[in-house]
């Protein structure tokens, strides 16, 4: 499988999820790729592919093998993969302070680099075409993703507890003017000011008129622990939630909420209307002991909520499917109530929803004529997906990152029978490996 | 590789894991495995090796593999993985009575047989090598384990809500007389009082006692839901846990109690001191809505915890990797504290408590020189487990099921590099397919 491949792709006979939420289907229908998009989904389109310049192209037979929209990850670092379990089981200000930031001190940009390709072929591996990053040195990692072939949204994490605040706007504004749009439109970025606890309210007023003025989207983590609403009511006597809308981010923004776990009735209220949504990521959440957020409200209130892990070294893993599982647990067990967030509300968090997020829902996300062909098919064959009863239900609770057989994204495959097409995985275990040990050396 | 296999291995240079609890390490050692039992354990035992019969037998070079006791599924009714995802997202009575219960009354025992096979290469394939089963026409099941060479506890599940009682006491109490110790031990039994909403107190009491005087061990779902809590109230003004400590279960018995999800402090201190202990079984009660179990109460109070799947109807999965996931996550959570219940303390419970509870801890579920070779070797080279910080939380938290490569019982590989080496899982595969679809017809 060469870097450039051909550009029309007949793919045939596989069972192909369209729709959304409870109307989510899978049936057996054909796709034809043109370039970057997907031209036609229908049935037996073999007769069409063939009056078209004699059938050029390569022919997939599927086989009856699964086909579904590209999983987004809505909330990721992805170059935390190198501390992956790094430092679990510690309490959170433990595992920030002690742990991850020393090790974060000593990450190079090359380090970066590499621990976002590992990122990626987890993510590739396990069925995810698109991510949302918040992170740092973001030419290094817009690099890894221009190489990688994923879809990404793109930020500079920005804190401001120090002088270098204006340093690091400058640093944000330019990952945003060198690379959104980037690759035929395969990388996007946003403004990402880190926290509400880390960003004070005249930086909170000065991006949310800059993203406004310049129609750039905003990446934000909000409310995921008690500590940080107590901090955030002791500084300004509001929730985190509120301290945002008092900031004007909300108005007339995308803005990308990460986490949004502890949110009041009132706080959900003030979302009502906003453009962008939630990354709800339950792993980490969990993990962390942060809380249960309240996907189950924010949906009802018309908040679009999508999916997200959370950097590795929080999470452990960037599996969505994992994600999917645990978001669905998390609120059937919290209600009491098996029938909340069923398989086809969580596929269409995992997909449309994510596409939303990452304000591409216009190009990705649903597998629909004219979208951009961004899909996984999965190997249906495995013991832990016998037998066929629900298609959706298998994929949202029973499969796993490894039945992912083949991973297209921009109508390239990045993985095609489980081989990555356009990276050197060796090398990147390789370099995984070996700067992970500098990195946490004696801490 | 063939069903009889050379009865002497030697595996070199795998990372093995010893100890339990917060002691767990994982240090490189060789293995020496002798007919069914682990001979030796230790650095560079090639010469030992050598010395003996001139190094007869097969030499393994695990090449820094991951080598883990076989992990072990405490609660499960293998046969509905035929129902797998056939009944997601409804209220437990309704997933019951309009759903699992029709379909389970057209099941043959031919269906079960096979069933059962599709399970178990589940279940071997994620690194499984012993479960404790409790269904019906369980001479089927018991002869699907002999042939695929898993371990099992196996036990035919009483329901006492008609006159043919008798007639399931005498099903039940044929099992244990033709199958205990059957294929050099790999298969015991228990009897199975399926609930205490399905088994009157002159029951339990008949059953309490048969099992005293013959030392088998008891098998029954405790406390699953609120609904159960409530139908015991009525009917006998007790908890549930009360109700069978009442008639004298509890008493000098070894008793696996799945679920245990409604316990007041006054419940758990009636089972202080009990022989066998808890099944927690968190997929299933998250999917189901059930609720948290109170498992660190539970071990503070010195009471042995395991981890089940119940039945894939359920839980979607038999994959024990995900379990631990979920059953970490989910103590973390429900107490705000990422310290509760460890990685190294999910692997324990994954494997010594299991195999504790199934009353097999004096065989297996340690690597320990003397015990059975039951052991899995994972293959650590996936993107999703790099870097290599702290292998035992990379297994707990990280790894899937699809990372064994090779997994043994008794001494005999059951898969061998992804290959399952005593079934036919081809016509597992066809088979299950073929009868789930007969059986859901219509339902």
């Amino acid at each position: 499988m060469s870097k450039q491949q051909p550009n029309r792709k007949l793919l045939i006979g596989g069972y192909v999820m369209q729709g959304a939420g409870e109307a989510i289907r899978m049936e057996r229908k054909d796709l034809i790729i043109e370039q970057n998009r997907i031209a036609a989904i229908g049935d037996d389109l073999r007769k069409r592919w063939a009056n078209h310049d004699h059938g050029a192209g390569d022919v997939y037979h599927l086989d009856g093998k699964w086909v579904i929209p590209g999983l987004i990850n809505a909330h990721n670092h992805a170059a935390m993969s190198l501390l992956r379990c790094f430092s679990d089981d510690k309490r959170l200000m433990e595992w920030l302070s002690q742990k991850m930031l020393p090790a974060e001190a000593r990450m190079t940009a090359e380090d970066i680099y590499w621990g976002t390709h590992l990122a990626m072929a987890e993510m590739v591996r396990s069925g995810t075409t698109a991510f949302a990053d918040m992170y740092i040195e973001m030419d290094h990692v817009a690099e890894a993703v221009a190489e990688a072939g994923m879809r990404a949204s793109l930020s500079r994490g920005m804190v401001f507890l120090d002088e270098r605040g204006d340093e690091r706007m400058r640093e944000a504004l330019q990952l945003c003017e060198r690379w959104q749009g980037a690759c035929e439109g395969r990388i996007t970025t946003m403004l990402a000011p880190h926290a509400p606890y880390t960003c004070p309210p005249e930086r909170l007023r000065e991006i949310a008129d800059l993203a406004r003025e310049r129609n750039i989207p905003v990446h934000i983590h909000l409310a995921e622990t008690e500590e940080e609403s107590e901090k955030i009511a002791a500084r300004y006597g509001v929730t985190p939630t509120r301290y945002l809308y008092d900031c004007g981010l909300f108005d007339d923004n995308h803005v990308l909420l990460a986490h949004a776990v502890q949110l009041s009735d009132d706080d959900i209220s003030l979302l009502v209307g906003m453009r962008g949504g939630v990354a709800h990521n339950p792993v980490s959440n969990n993990k962390l002991g942060c809380g249960v957020a309240p996907i189950e409200a924010l949906r009802e209130a018309g908040i679009t909520v999508g999916l997200g892990t959370d950097g590795a070294g929080s999470a452990s893993s960037l599996d969505l499917f994992v994600t999917m599982q645990a978001a669905a647990w998390m609120q059937k067990v919290s209600f009491r109530d098996p029938t909340r967030l069923s398989a086809r509300q969580v596929l269409t968090m995992a997909t449309g929803c994510g596409a939303d997020l990452l304000a591409i829902g216009d190009q990705t996300g649903r597998l629909k004529e004219g979208k951009a062909a961004d899909l996984v098919i999965l190997n249906p064959d495995a013991p832990h997906l016998l037998p066929h009863h629900d298609l959706p239900s298998l994929i949202a609770y029973a499969a796993k990152g490894s039945d992912v057989e083949s991973v297209m994204v921009d109508g390239r495959w990045l993985m095609y029978k489980y081989q990555l097409t356009q990276v050197d995985e060796e090398r990147i275990r390789y370099e995984a490996n070996r700067r992970a040990q500098r990195i946490v050396a004696d801490i």
